[in-house]
C-alpha cells in the first residue's frame, strides 16, 4: 500500500524558485570576471534562469544534452546551472585548471554540444576548438562591451544571446532521476571519468549540506562558495545556499588572499569553503596586514586534509570555527564533517585538535563503514584502518557510458579508494589512499603517516614513502627525501629522528635522497611514477 | 537520460539505523507511565525495533497492515513506529482525547490489526473492545510486573512479546512511497478522515523540520517533544530528532507543569515543542515556583496562535527564544515557522512581537499561496487575506480510502481551509479559518479578529463572531458574548469598545449575550453550532 502524500518530484528548479519566492531580495554578490562587483538577488537570478532555458531549447538543446561550462563562480555561471537544468539538459562542469589535452578529451567523451566560457578562457578555447567537433556554440559570459573578437565558432554574448528570449516559458517537468550535472574525476591512473548527478541526488544532497551538523547554513547567513562550481560539484553551494536563502557573495576569477580577503570584511561574510591552499594565501594575507575577521563565524576546510596549524590559527587568532571535511567527485561530494558531537564538545586545545584533524561523521544519507581487502567489516576503534566505503542516495552508482572500472561491489558500496579509521563515536579519518598503503606481512602501513612524520625533519623539503617488493614481507617501506636547499643528511639521521615516534614494524627498510619528487597537475605527489622508478629497488638485507 | 547515483530509498529505517549506528550512545530518556525514568541509547531503541518487527511478521502482520497505537511518547512508542514501518507496516496513532465512539469509529474505518496501547489506556479500550472486531491482539507497553488482569484479546505485555523474538531479522525493502504512517484528522464537521504519510514524505519532512531557520535541530541538543506523538504526526520529532542524534526526553503521561519543568531542568532540554496551553502551565509553574530555565534555547510552539504574552514571558524573562510554527496533519505536519530572516533580525521589542505573532514562512519542500475564492493569487502585502493554500512531498494529495471531500485542486494545490495574509518578507499571518471567515459585499472579513479584540473588554469572558445572512451585503458580523460572572454590560458597551479598534465596515452589525458558547472535544469553539443556533437571526435594519 502507498502513502497518499502529494508528487512533488525532488527538482533543481524548485530550489530556485523557493528562494525567489521566500528570499527574493536577498542578493547574490559577484566579484565579476570583467572586474566591478555585481549584486543582483535571487528573484533575479531565477528570471534570468528562465531566459537561459528558453533560449537553450530555441537553440535545439533537448533533455538530456550537456552544455559545458568553463567558468569562475559568477552570477551568471549560477544562472546558467539552473537555466541548463531547467529544461533537462545537463551542466558539465569543465575545471579549467587540468592540461588542454585533458580538456579536450573530457569534451569530446561527453559530447558536449554549447560551451559557456568566461573571457579568461577565451584564448585556451581558440587554441583547441579545432579538436572540439561536438561544440555547436560557444557562449561568452560576458556583455557586449567586453565581447572580444574571436574564431570560435558561433561566438555571442550570454547577455546578447539572453536578451532574445522574453522569459515567458516554465520550467520543464520530468522524472526526478533525470540527469542533471557532470563532473569528470581528475584519476591519477587511466582517463577521466564521468559522475553524472541526478536532480534528486543535488537536492538531496543540498538538504544533507545545510543540516545544523553539516554547513549550518540559513538565511541569514552570508556564504561565500570560494570552491569553485567546477570542483567536485561546487561542495553544494549553488544548491544549498538557495535552499536556505541565504546571501551568496561569489569571488569569480581572483582567488588571492587579498581579494578573498576584501570580500569577507566588505560583505560580512559569515560562511565559506574551500581548499587549505586558498586558506594558507588568506591567513598569509592577514598576518601581513595585520586584518581581522570578525563576521566570518565558521570555515569548511576539504579537498586535502587540513593542516593542524591552520585550525589552531583560524581558530585561536581569529575565532573562526573550522569544519573540516571529506567528500569525493563521486560523492555530490560531501562525505562527512568534522561538527562536534556531545562526545566531544567539551574539549579544548590540543585535545580539541586532534578531533579536528579528523574529517568528521556523516550526515544522514550517507553510510560509511571500513572493511578490510576480503570485505570483512573492521572495527570502529580510531586505529585500525581499512578500505572506507560508502552508500548513498547522492553517492555515485556507475561512471558515464559505463567506464571507469569496477568500484562499485554488491550490497551497493563505494569503494572510495581511500583508507581510514572510524573512531568509536564515529569519526573516520583518512589514513592512506588504498594504491598507496604498504601490506607488510598481513597489516598495512600508512604511507601518509610516515611522511608526515619525515616532514617534520628540520632538513626536509618534502618526504614520499612507497612500498617496495620484499621476499618475506610482500612489501616494506621506502622513504624518498627531498633536502632543503644546502642541507646535507643521512639514512641513519632520518630513521633515528623517526624511532620512537612510529611503530617499530613500521619504520622505512631505507632511505633514499632525491633531487626532486614527481608532482601531478594538481600538486600530489605522483606515486606511480614513483613506484615505477623504484620498480627494481633493492632493500638492505635482501638477496638478489 | 537519468543520473548515475545509486537507488537508496528514503525509508524510515534508515534513520534509526543512522542515529544507531553515528549517534549510537546518545540518551533516550523518558518518565514512563509506570513511574520511574527509564534511561536507554539509540543503539537499543534500533535493536528493540528490530525485535518489534520480527515479532510482528510472526503474528502475520503484513506490509501495508495497520497498527494502532494508544500511546503517550515513551521510548516503546517510538520503538514500535520503527518496528511496525520496518516490515512496511503502517503506524496509526490515535488521539486518546477523542470521544471513545470517535476512536470506535477511527479504529474501525483504519481496520486496525493489532493494539498498542499504553496502561493508562485499558480500562478506556475494555469498554469499547466489543465495538472493535478487526483488532486481534491488544499489546500493552509495558513489562509483566506491571501488567494488569484484562479482558482485552490475547493481551500480552510489550516486554513479554518482544522477548519472544531473537533480532536475528533485517528491515525489509520496499518502495519509498510505501505507507508508513496514518493520522485522523478531528474535522468540525463530517467524519474523521484519514491521512497517510509514506516512507518518503516522512523522510523529507524530516530534513525540512531539523533545517536551521526550521527547528535547528543538531546533535549536542537534548530534544524534549511534549507535543504528543498521537498529535498531526507528532510534529516528525520521532524522525528529525533521531536523522541528527540529538538527546531524546520523552515526557510520557505527564505533562502539567511541574512535571515538565523537572525533566527540562534536570535533562537540561535545550529544545522542546508544544501547543500553547502546556506552555500556560509551565509558565504559571515557574512564576509559582520562581524556576528558571538556564538550558532552554529554543521552544516550538504551535497548534493554535501564540499568545503574545507568553512569547514575551519566555524571551524577556526567561531568555528562551520562541518560534511560533504552524502546520496541519494534513502536511505531516510542518508547513511554516516564524524564525527570522535578516530583513526582521534586527527588530526588538513590539516590533519583534509583532512578526512573532505570524505563522512564519515555510522551509523549501512546502510551497505556499494565497488566493482569493476564484482561484486567482491575491498580492504578498500582510494585509490582504485569502485562501492558504500548499504544496510539497510531505503534502497530501487525498484521504484514505478516497474519502473526506474535494480539497485537492488542479495544479496539485491543498486548500488548507485556513484564510492568512502574506506579508512582503513571505511569512505568513492565520486570518480565519475560511468557512468562519464573514463574506461582506464581496469582501472578507476575519471573525477571529474581532474575537480577539472583544475579548480586550474588561468585561468579558468569551467572544465568537459569525456571518448571519444579509440581504444586501450577503453576510454581516454577528457578536455572541458570554460575560464575566457578576458582570453586566449592553450592546452599546461593547461596540463602543470596538469603534476605532478595526474598520468601520467590519464592527458587528449586533451582539447579542449569552450564558455560553459550544465547544469541541478540543476546547475550539463550535461555529458550525452557533450558525445553527442563529440561522434566522434578524440583523437590526433588515426588514422581515
Amino acid at each position: 500500500m502507498f502513502g497518499l502524500m502529494q508528487d512533488w518530484p525532488l527538482l533543481l528548479h524548485r530550489i530556485i524558485d523557493h528562494a525567489a519566492t521566500f528570499h527574493g531580495p536577498r542578493k547574490v554578490i559577484t566579484r565579476s570576471v570583467e572586474g566591478p562587483i555585481v549584486e543582483t538577488d535571487y528573484r533575479a537570478i531565477r528570471a534570468r534562469a528562465l531566459l537561459v532555458a528558453q533560449r537553450l531549447e530555441r537553440d535545439g538543446i533537448a533533455p538530456g544534452d550537456r552544455v559545458a561550462t568553463l567558468a569562475w563562480n559568477t552570477w551568471r555561471h549560477l544562472e546558467a546551472w539552473y537555466g541548463i537544468t531547467g529544461i533537462g539538459a545537463v551542466y558539465h562542469t569543465v575545471n579549467p585548471r587540468l592540461f588542454p589535452e585533458q580538456i579536450v578529451w573530457i569534451v569530446n567523451h561527453a559530447e558536449d554540444r554549447v560551451m559557456m566560457a568566461d573571457l579568461t578562457f577565451v584564448p585556451l578555447l581558440e587554441k583547441i576548438a579545432d579538436k572540439l567537433p561536438t561544440i555547436e556554440r560557444y557562449i561568452i559570459l560576458t556583455d557586449a562591451a567586453h565581447m572580444p573578437a574571436t574564431s570560435l565558432k558561433n561566438a555571442v554574448a550570454y547577455e546578447d544571446w539572453i536578451a532574445e528570449a522574453d522569459g515567458d516559458f516554465t520550467w520543464r517537468s520530468f522524472d526526478e532521476n533525470t540527469a542533471a550535472g557532470m563532473c569528470y574525476t581528475s584519476g591519477t591512473t587511466g582517463h577521466p571519468k564521468g559522475v553524472l548527478y541526478s536532480h534528486r541526488s543535488n537536492v538531496l544532497h543540498a538538504f544533507m549540506a545545510a543540516l545544523p551538523d553539516s554547513k549550518n547554513l540559513k538565511s541569514s547567513d552570508v556564504c561565500m562558495p570560494v570552491v569553485p562550481m567546477f570542483h567536485a560539484n561546487g561542495w553544494s553551494l549553488a544548491f544549498s545556499t538557495p535552499m536556505v536563502g541565504a546571501t551568496l557573495v561569489l569571488p569569480g576569477a581572483k582567488m588571492d588572499g587579498a581579494s578573498i580577503y576584501e570580500l569577507l570584511d566588505t560583505y560580512k561574510v559569515s560562511f565559506t569553503a574551500a581548499v587549505p591552499t586558498v586558506w594558507l594565501m588568506l591567513l598569509q594575507d592577514l598576518e601581513k596586514t595585520g586584518g581581522k575577521l570578525p563576521y566570518l563565524r565558521r570555515v569548511v576546510i576539504g579537498g586535502s586534509a587540513c593542516p593542524r596549524a591552520m585550525t589552531q590559527k583560524f581558530e585561536d587568532i581569529y575565532g573562526v570555527e573550522v569544519v573540516h571535511a571529506w567528500g569525493m567527485t563521486e560523492m555530490s561530494p560531501l562525505g562527512s564533517l568534522c561538527t562536534m558531537k556531545p562526545e566531544y564538545a567539551g574539549l579544548t586545545g590540543e585535545a580539541r585538535l586532534d578531533v579536528q584533524m579528523k574529517q568528521g561523521h556523516p550526515p544522514f544519507g550517507v553510510e560509511m563503514k571500513i572493511t578490510d581487502d576480503a570485505g570483512r567489516d573492521l572495527p570502529w576503534d580510531g586505529k585500525t584502518f581499512g578500505r572506507l566505503k560508502v552508500r548513498g542516495p547522492a553517492v555515485a552508482r556507475s561512471y558515464y557510458k559505463g567506464e571507469g572500472g569496477e568500484v562499485f561491489e554488491p550490497g551497493g558500496w563505494f569503494d572510495t579508494g581511500d583508507v581510514a579509521t572510524m573512531d568509536p563515536c564515529g569519526y573516520m579519518q583518512i589514513t592512506d589512499r588504498a594504491k598507496d598503503v604498504i601490506k607488510s606481512g598481513g597489516e598495512w602501513i600508512s604511507t601518509i603517516d610516515l611522511e608526515n612524520l619525515a616532514v617534520g625533519h628540520p632538513k626536509v623539503a618534502e618526504a614520499a614513502v612507497i612500498g617496495v617488493a620484499h621476499p618475506k614481507w610482500d612489501e616494506r617501506p621506502l622513504l624518498v627525501i627531498v633536502l632543503k636547499k644546502g642541507e646535507t643528511a643521512t639514512k641513519d639521521d632520518l630513521l633515528a629522528f623517526m624511532q620512537g615516534r612510529c611503530a617499530s614494524w613500521w619504520m622505512p627498510d631505507d632511505v633514499v635522497f632525491v633531487d626532486e619528487i614527481p608532482h601531478t597537475a594538481t600538486g600530489k605527489i605522483q606515486k606511480i611514477e614513483l613506484r615505477k622508478r623504484f620498480a627494481g629497488y633493492v632493500l638492505p638485507g635482501v638477496g638478489v
